[in-house]
């Protein structure tokens, strides 16, 4: 494992070539992916070990992609806290949100690993079939965005709610988030005792943060589920969504290296974080339902961004999306591949 | 008119306390509001002056605020550029989304201001009622905004629709980002000649747009909206939500006022945009979800963060939501009125 790309890439070691992967590689712009979900629920999907492998598997097929995200979903690890989760058509929903200090769970419940053992046992599968060069990557939600799930019942514009709660439930509010950044911590350690190579923390609504904000509901407690992992020695990611205002404090946070959405240019991300981590992105997402030039020219314009510098993984600035081409895709494995530094 | 302090800051001029206004304060949080509201419909109530007059005034007769935003919506001028639009519990949506080069229109109808004369018409009951030195602040959408809600046809997480019409049709994208803008530019100069002492444009997508596209789709359709209306000689402000890494962008934008979201502290944001703008915020407008002492916290924060500097406009960093208490929007209120500079 220690040859892999990716794994070097992380630790800023020299490299050959630019690694790759897309988060959300294994989803619905794969024809084999939408296979699969037509004889399937999400859900079902996520607790099936074959199928959740099989799918993460998919894009490694397809694309020989540099690290394999295990297919799952960040709301995985709230059923075993206490939370019913559904996915709909506009994302994941939380039967009873969580809006009174006496919903926030006691403590993390015995046996909460073996509720969501199926994510260990599909990263074993996948573990199996890689070769040995290609880790799998496990993930979880950052606690500050997985409370906002919880408290808004799902999606949010103004995030209202969890304002309110925490705002006039402050010590709940802090035990909740700890809690959940003990419940993420131990789920990223399980996953890599199962076999990932490194994990991804995401913080998808830490965004909507004041960086004074960020400072006290966001940040102690990414910290926090980081150094749970710590001790499993496996890179650390964090990605957070929308973050252009919050870089002098994420300059502080316990990790390898650090996800940058594509809304800042990869030079500048270098030059504000590049000293302490490895960096991971930033095509944004949307290029991939442009032609195959501008494809091309964007990731040409991100890698010459970076200039060479060490420690850069080629990724989205988010998540693939599902009306994505495949040949778009195949467009941004050649450019990877092709690319000659002209930093 | 040139007493107003509003208008003086705009201009950066001295003046002997900070003005205040709150963007949607017509709106939901105000129990008079829903009064009217329980009778009418949305639009109805755009439509129909006396009532659109009305709820313009309801906040500033409760709490004295320095400028009365007109009841609107930035999606009033589409419809007579022929685009059906409807309002409903998750925002406005179009009834026919704008997807091929061919629904671009080919330009702005005879009588365009005629079919919207009900939003003058409106600014003009509100001038005869208000105190002299209390500007009506007219408005309009940007244009990025508003083409992405006719292309996604509705609010968009990925803005994959526009995105791709961009990418694939950019020239009948510039056309129409051009025609909105000429139109919003029209519509802004129509609500100056019916008694607006100022106007402002309000971007909320941009922020999904690096500076590199929002320096292609966004500033030049930004610029022309703003040279439209510039020799109607009142001040402009351009509100552009989650544009903390497009601050190099707007330091060109041809406008008086600047409104700063809460992301950015505003000693910051004048470190880095007060030299030519005033600037326009930033209370979280969440922070009035919370307790009278955290909003008086706040409020001195925001404060503070300006220093006494030239040209602040005390706002929001967003929109009013509508479960704030008033008494929190009081406390507000009287917090700026006690502010003694600390700068």
């Amino acid at each position: 494992m220690s040859e892999s790309l990716f794994i070097r890439a992380c630790r800023k070691e020299p490299i050959e070539r630019t690694p790759l992967w897309m988060m959300r590689q294994a989803g619905r712009y794969l024809p084999e992916y939408r296979a699969v979900r037509a004889k399937s629920d999400f859900l079902t999907m996520c607790r099936t070990p074959e199928l959740a492998a099989e799918v993460t598997l998919q894009p490694i097929r397809r694309f020989g992609f540099d690290a394999a995200v295990i297919f799952s979903d960040i709301m995985i690890p709230l059923e075993p806290l206490g939370f019913g989760v559904s996915f709909g058509e506009r994302g994941p929903s939380i039967a009873h949100p969580l809006r009174q200090a006496s919903d926030v769970p006691t403590g993390i419940p015995d046996g909460f690993e073996e509720q969501v053992a199926f994510v260990y046992r599909s990263i074993e599968l996948v573990r199996q079939e890689l070769p040995e060069d290609v880790p799998v990557l496990g993930f979880a939600g950052a606690p500050f965005t997985l409370a906002s799930y919880l408290i808004e019942g799902g999606g949010s514009k103004s995030y209202a709610e969890t304002k309110t709660f925490f705002y006039h439930q402050p010590e709940a509010a802090h035990r909740l988030l700890g809690l959940l950044a003990d419940a993420v911590g131990r789920h990223l350690v399980a996953q890599v005792n199962a076999g990932a190579g490194a994990v991804q923390l995401f913080d998808s609504w830490a965004g909507v943060l004041s960086e004074q904000e960020y400072r006290v509901w966001a940040l102690p407690y990414v910290q926090r589920a980081m150094r749970v992992v710590a001790d499993a020695q496996v890179p650390r990611i964090l990605f957070t969504l929308n973050a252009a205002h919050l870089y002098s404090a994420l300059a502080e946070v316990e990790a390898e290296a650090l996800g940058i959405d594509w809304r800042t240019p990869m030079g500048q991300a270098f030059d504000l974080l590049g000293d302490r981590f490895a960096l991971q992105g930033n095509l944004d997402p949307t290029v991939l339902l442009g032609t195959p030039d501008q494809v091309s020219a964007e990731v040409r314009r991100v890698l010459s961004g970076v200039g060479g510098r060490r420690g850069h993984i080629m990724n989205l600035g988010h998540g693939v999306l599902p009306p994505t081409p495949i040949a778009n895709v195949e467009t941004l494995v050649r450019a990877v591949a092709d690319f000659k530094g002209e930093g």
